[in-house]
């Protein structure tokens, strides 16, 4: 049995000198109109909102955090719920990652062999072996409708020696990882398969190498994949690498087949990447920064324990339409930051999910009406308005 | 200038031999249906809810502190702002208490004169001084609807000396209140008035003791208020001694004005007290004990911590229609909990703030419909179904 995932182009900037395109995800749990970005639910759960929130601000996939949800409440509890979309009560697209960055960024005591990562749960120190099948199986239960191949991780800067082994590494589990998909695809055996019409995307690695991606990109792509991924970016390389590094591996990369960044990233980051033919994005940025009290806005961001905002009585946005800039001031926002009230973060969390995902929007329609060049000037032109806080 | 205030008592409980009525409440900024109950919103925000989620459940008023908004962000800064309706958005009826409660149970080094309190605020140590006087000021600047006037609490047990002491100092004190009022209505001066048609409530002290009650209920009721309180309850005395005092203090006030029981209480005391004849409620249990994983139902009370919900895909309560019984599981907000997800303190708090609410719409809807009796003896039976968890 196939993936009755879909991915079509239906169409591309036609201003400027970009390759922006708009398409359409179809997936087991609805469709996603692309470009587009998925909020992260790490622990099943848009942290400080609620689905319903989720979906007000115009999210049509949120993105589960495999080690996470391994570990608590585990993936057998999840299957045997019927699958993460019934456990969490999300019946839309979600789409979950492998956990290798996670074993390489949070767990403790990460040992990398060629059949896998050995690592400490970060929660209760607890021993535990993910390797490319096994993350597929916990993938499968689930139930993810995208899910991710098990990938090396590596820091940021890193010997070129470094970056090649961990990519042709990733490129060997990789196909481990189709290899088991294809297994469960036609016989799952003891494996509680959640969703059956699961795709899987490869990942593309080879860290600030330009060579060392294009070799990633040509045996990735040769294993076959429903997406690809650009991963291994974000991590601390200057950010024109990260742009030349995303074109060059987005150009590269099957034109019919979605393209998702991972892990990026700011507003301007968004615009970019969607510039170098970028279709999917995830990143904690609006909810982890709503949480410190930094804001996105039409003119940049702002900090909102600033003082300055102690008897300001506009909203956070003037532009914005959502819930929090609607309704209440940056004056409430500011005594609900410093009073510690739970409302302050999850009513920043609303606007700022609000601004990424009004964002994906507007980029959308610009490129339905061939002005996204327009936009992409204007929006960049925009979002440095502010004086940045202190 | 008088107040706007009006209550109006429309029906009484006619079947049994209790002194359940049915009433409105007029006040500024709009009508309470009672018996109400009013959700805790201390610092301008119900904890973990946003103001729409408090309206979806069914509330019609909230309560404001004034101790913790006197502190933070300051009454002057609110008075600012428009008063505390603008300044967090929410323009229905606003009670706030008098710092009272709050100088005696949270501040530390409370000292008391007859002239007012004096005491450090929980939150920097500073020193400061509330004055009946001050306290209406406070009030006159947050501009709620209906404003308390300062007491002076003590703990339980307390000896009969100095329940009657604080009772007849409290007594002098809602005199200097009334009178302050009185001022600010006709001449506000330099005080900032946010709420010209704000109203203020006596609250009758007299701890345990009936005859202390009833010389406060008369010296408290002479000085004449828009409404009455029934404070120093709740604080540990046993349940029958506070359904006592509640009744016979009750009995004695004015019946053509609302009732107001301070701090209470469980689902089962809202159902005593209003049999009692109590028009208004306000309780942290509902909120507090969301937080910390408690939830009420209609079969009575269940720890979402408790490893036998893990597995459970009912909702909290299949007799419930919240947010959060239409769209998760007893197993999901389990694992919200343990994984330290604010989603699980917002849902739960949605779900006890509707249990808390519907039971209020029920307790209306039985006094109308002649059947309040037989509504209190099914009420109390049901909720004590559940086996009380660990």
């Amino acid at each position: 049995m196939g993936s009755p995932f879909r991915f079509t182009v239906r169409d591309a900037a036609r201003d400027g000198n970009c390759a922006a395109r708009l398409g359409v995800c179809e997936t087991p749990h609805g469709v996603i109109q692309t470009p587009a970005f998925m909020p992260v639910g790490t622990q099943g759960s848009v942290k400080a909102a609620l689905h319903r929130d989720v979906i007000d601000a115009g999210a049509e996939i949120i993105l589960g955090n495999t080690y996470h949800l391994f570990l608590r409440p585990g993936d057998e509890l999840i299957a045997r719920r019927g699958g993460l979309h019934r456990f969490i009560g999300w019946d839309r697209p979600i789409l979950t990652d492998s956990g290798g960055f996670q074993v390489f960024s949070l767990a403790s005591r990460c040992v990398i062999t060629e059949d896998g990562a050995e690592f400490q749960s970060h929660i209760d120190g607890a021993r535990h072996h993910f390797t490319p099948e096994r993350t597929v199986d916990v993938q499968a239960r689930l139930g993810s409708d995208i899910a991710m191949v098990f990938d090396q991780c590596i820091a940021f800067p890193a010997s070129r020696d470094d970056a090649a082994d961990a990519m042709r590494r990733s490129v060997r589990w990789a196909a481990r990882c189709r290899t088991r998909l294809h297994e469960l695809r036609s016989n799952p055996g003891p494996v509680l398969v959640s969703n059956p019409g699961q795709a899987q995307f490869g990942i593309v690695q080879g860290g600030a190498f330009a060579d060392l991606r294009d070799e990633s990109v040509d045996a990735t792509v040769a294993i076959g994949f429903e997406g690809y991924a650009i991963g291994g970016l974000s991590v601390g390389e200057p950010i024109d690498v990260m742009y030349d590094i995303v074109g060059r591996t987005a150009s590269r990369l099957p034109a019919n087949q979605p393209r998702y960044l991972m892990g990026a990233g700011t507003p301007e980051d968004l615009v970019h990447c969607v510039a170098r033919g970028v279709d999917l994005f995830d990143c904690v940025l609006p909810t982890r920064n709503a949480r410190n009290g930094q804001l996105f806005t039409s003119q940049g961001r702002l900090n909102i324990k600033n003082a300055k905002y102690a008897e300001d009585d506009q909203p956070v946005d003037p532009a914005c339409r959502c819930y929090t800039c609607r309704h209440h001031s940056r004056a409430y926002l500011r005594h609900l930051h410093l009073a510690g009230e739970m409302a302050g973060g999850a009513l920043n969390t609303l606007h700022n999910l609000a601004f990424y995902l009004d964002t994906m929007r507007r980029i959308r329609e610009a490129i339905t009406f061939g002005t996204f060049d327009t936009f992409r000037q204007e929006f960049l032109r925009s979002v440095s308005r502010l004086p940045v806080d202190s």
